[in-house]
């Protein structure tokens, strides 16, 4: 009914970041797709598990020290039904090492449909008299473009399960102003979606005062970043555009309030391509992104308090 | 480069309507449900099998009157990857059918992101050497919340490989006012994604005067879709609401140009679930789908003309 699940294993490993694992296969280190390829040929099913190699790997040397991670669908549905197979087991593993998954699925529809998604990435779906988790996600992000209908169907799930969802407020990229900038009555289109995000988290606020219903807004715009911490008291924010977009520790410290709380940062390709960063040898990947992971913790809790 | 391949087939079949493949396991005859459980106990994969068969004798029930499916993502992703793998091989079946395939995703992410759905959807990945359409739909929806950035990756992939976009403009659904009807600059934010789509498709106008990017415009708002379809003369529809959300074909006639081109009328339930409504032999179900398609088709055809 909250988000208290993510905040407490934000605040047992005392870092508010999350890992994406957004893999395309140019980001694998050659040993493991070469090893894959001469196993399965050059078939979507080698860059799956050469992908869910490097990820689990990846979760192995993290999971101490990371609280979360954020698989991008986009990048396992690129590889296919093998690769959303991947992002299956990806969950699946991170899960089973103590992790919370923000799946990135940004996901809309009507009611109905939305009711699926829900099903799906959180949810539970019948198959004759069993009940069966298709992905198991703990938190899924969503597009709130088609308003209250398209959101309230993953409202019911994330109250039976405890599941939260992100809404995409202010996104981090360039052109994100085109339309979440303009003015509606004085209130810019960002603003009013964060208003809508405030009241669907209405009686699903937790004891650290953070609703289930959570938004995504850019380290890339800190003013919007703050003017948004400000005015949206009870949504937890989950904020992409640190590192490889631009965003620094200093912009993306706005997305906290006054005890620490209320955010969690994304890293995505700093930290799976840290080995690429560093120059070191790429069978060195894991422990490549457990420093870039250590380094980006202190960045961030330097800022913040 | 435009939506001429589509409007070719629509012609040929004299049918401007798509049937939506939205299989729910509650949609499927019995028998087909109880035979898969049968052979695969009661998991994701026998629900897969269960639809995958109900969607192909769908297709071949259909194919010969009506030139276009449009495959619904969630109620196959709510079937885990089995599911998602059921999208695969329906695709793959409907095209082999010679039917357009447009793939209701509403994908929306930023930049690089967005590259990674255009080539899982609509586009071509390397693995090795080799270059594989991952699902290889002919167009795809979309959702345009995070501007051009999150747009113009779909557009390098639809010049390149002749596919389409349809961008939500202005959604069936009850709420989808909330931000939809309101108001920037005199100008409401559907017709502002709407300019946006006319934009987009610069450059991309084919044959018959539409371009390569479409718009998701409801039968369910009359007078919306009509304001649109004379303020977007090159942007093609696909109409969502017809049937079971309460369109009318009077309303939908609204999306077609004076030629009585420009737009496509989809119908999900009321032709999946036909054998139903009807109350006939679930084994007849496919038969029922025919009889609906083409009550459909004339319903359409007698308002348009």
């Amino acid at each position: 009914m909250s988000f208290d699940t993510l905040i407490e294993k934000i605040k047992e490993k005392d870092n508010p970041t999350v890992v994406g694992l957004d893999p395309k296969l140019e980001y694998v280190p050659t040993f493991i797709v070469e090893g894959a390829i001469a196993k399965h040929g050059e078939t979507l099913k080698a860059a799956a598990k050469a992908i869910y190699k490097f990820n689990k790997e990846l979760i192995n040397a993290l999971y101490d020290v990371v609280p979360a991670i954020k698989p991008q669908c986009a990048y396992y549905e690129m590889y296919g039904h093998e690769g959303v197979k991947t992002l299956y087991k990806t969950i699946q593993y991170a899960k089973k090492r103590g992790m919370y998954v923000i799946t990135d699925g940004k996901r809309n529809d009507i009611g109905a449909t939305m009711e699926a998604y829900a099903t799906a990435h959180l949810g539970r779906v019948k198959v004759g008299n069993t009940e069966i988790e298709p992905f198991a996600g703990d938190a899924l992000t969503v597009n709130g473009y088609l308003g209250t209908d398209g959101i309230s169907p993953l409202l019911d799930v994330c109250d039976k399960y405890d599941k939260g969802i992100f809404v995409l407020v202010k996104t981090s990229n360039p052109s994100s102003g085109e339309l979440q900038d303009k003015i509606i009555n004085g209130t810019s289109v960002y603003r009013t979606v964060g208003d809508m995000c405030e009241k669907w988290g209405e009686g699903r606020v937790g004891k650290y005062g953070y609703s289930s219903v959570g938004a995504v807004v850019g380290a890339t715009y800190p003013e919007q970043l703050k003017e948004l911490r400000e005015a949206l008291p009870t949504t937890f924010f989950l904020v992409p555009g640190y590192g490889a977009q631009g965003g620094g520790a200093a912009a993306a410290a706005n997305a906290f309030d006054k005890n620490g709380v209320g955010a969690i940062i994304n890293s995505s390709r700093a930290i799976m391509c840290a080995y690429k960063n560093e120059g070191c040898d790429e069978r060195d990947f894991a422990a490549a992104a457990l420093r870039e992971a250590l380094r980006m913790k202190k960045d961030i809790q330097d800022n913040v308090r």
